[in-house]
């Protein structure tokens, strides 16, 4: 890969941003990087690990001459950043950002930004459960979705350019419409977060079973919840309150969905169990066919991290 | 380690007693493994692969002269595979299972029992989502709990061989009264796969998102509750219909608890979801801190085998 952007500015500097500029130098993709965060220990960190080659105070300063500023802030921070840097980005610029929801960003982001400015929302469908700046990693979007979801008319240069970005960092890249965007992460993503963090809450809430047996225990599936439910509390906040249609029909479908199963259960229809659960079977299939896991029966153990260990 | 018993003999050939039968060669646990399974594919796949030292082609035969006898069959046939080794057991045997719940179990197979035999229920907090003769390795129960769940009184030296074999297999063992168990596991894998297996059929049954987006997109949650999801269908079936008092109570409370959520997210509540998406991080510090996960930011990514890969 060679340079696609001569300055990138990165605004907010967590889990995401510092994966991006992982994956970015391992692939040469820009010359310059600034970035900047809202916390001075994390520009201090920043600083100390060389992360970016220039850590400015504001977000106004780190998006001086930048050819691509990426907005890495919580969902509910974009539109104040947004309306911080609109005065000071380069005529010609790409403005992108990497939140979980789409619609929501679109309209706060959006209002904000000069003419002449391209504004080209993005989302890696990428992470882990650590956050901050010395969380990232160049792997991170490697054979990982990054959707790219224009608001209506786009410079087909700047994207094509910040899609080949995208690619450089390892991601495959598609587009989507962003209301679509919404539903499908919805799904895919924001559903099984809040399902994780309810059954982890329900977990810690029953007083007949200890933390500490809830936690000696875990390895027989109940793990793979908290997992999930240890992702950055601010990230999914904003996510929820910023994408509640959605949020309100799945979490509807699921509750009607969970009671069918509940009335199998009282009623002991074992055929409806049985088919249910073959049924979902097949779709993990589908997803290691699809090269988005591996069918190595770790089950989130890490064997081969373990074996010859523990 | 060195030998526990003359002779085992495990009753259904699946993932646990593949791997039991690893682990206890691994070991030298014992002399003679016999071993049988319904299915005529199982039986020749067990002996084609040297599996076990005997395949029979009945648990009756399986059992005779064994030592210690280990019912790895569903739940819901333990009573009928009990009803037909009971007469050919040898005196002063140990029976042991390892079923996934514990008091129906011990309902099921106790009576067929006879006199001078030793039944002492187990549970090996271990699994994949893969099934079958072949899916099962020696390191399945390595630095994993197995739970003893002795149903009344019970031999004290018959007691301390079987934690021993557990001990020799790799695993941390303890003690638990049946119908406790029956309640932690339900919090800690029951209700979790159960969830899991709802948002997989929600997710599906969802007209406007496809399956292949589900499938492409799934890296960003959703694909570790297909992990769960994929689990074998005829031994969750016979879970959730064998504990169903503690899966009523337990669905009951995360539906109350779900909607505590929505309802947060509707009054667009943010601190609410801050505090309680907080609280569920810090119970993840504690399964890492207990050692039944690793902090490697792998998320199920498997990130050690994808480096370079992909």
């Amino acid at each position: 890969m060679s340079q696609i952007y001569d300055r990138v500015a990165y605004i907010g500097l967590g889990l995401i941003a510092s994966s991006m500029i992982h994956a970015g130098r391992r692939a040469g993709l820009q010359r310059v990087i600034a970035g900047t965060a809202r916390s001075a220990g994390t520009r201090a960190i920043a600083r100390q690990d060389g992360l970016c080659d220039i850590v400015t105070e504001t977000a106004a300063e780190a998006v001086a001459d930048a050819d691509l500023v990426v907005l890495c802030v919580p969902v509910g921070a974009m539109g104040a950043v947004a309306a911080e840097i609109g005065p000071h980005l380069k005529p010609g610029a790409t403005v992108t950002d990497v939140g979980s929801v789409k619609r929501a960003v679109i309209d706060a982001v959006g209002p904000h930004l000069p003419e002449g400015v391209n504004f080209i929302p993005a989302h890696p469908l990428a992470g882990t459960e650590h956050s901050g700046p010395r969380s990232g990693f160049a792997e991170l979007f490697d054979n990982r979705y990054t959707l790219i979801v224009p608001a209506g008319e786009v410079d087909p240069v700047a994207l094509a350019k910040l899609e080949r970005f995208w690619i450089g960092m390892g991601a495959n890249v598609e587009t989507m419409e962003p209301d679509h965007h919404d539903l499908v992460l919805m799904v895919t993503s924001h559903a099984p977060h809040l399902i994780a963090y309810t059954m982890v809450g329900v977990a810690d809430d029953l007083r007949r079973v200890t933390d500490s047996e809830v936690i000696r225990y875990s390895a027989a599936g109940f793990r793979d919840f908290t997992r999930i439910a240890a992702s950055d509390p601010t990230m999914w906040r904003d996510v929820f309150l910023n994408n509640k249609d959605a949020t309100m029909e799945i979490l509807g479908r699921f509750i009607e969905e969970l009671m069918r199963l509940q009335r199998a259960i009282r009623k002991g229809d074992g055929d409806l169990l049985f088919d249910y659960f073959t049924h979902t079977r097949a779709i993990r299939r589908g997803i290691i066919e699809a090269g988005q896991d591996t069918a190595d029966a770790d089950f989130g153990r890490g064997r081969n991290r373990d074996k010859g260990g523990a």
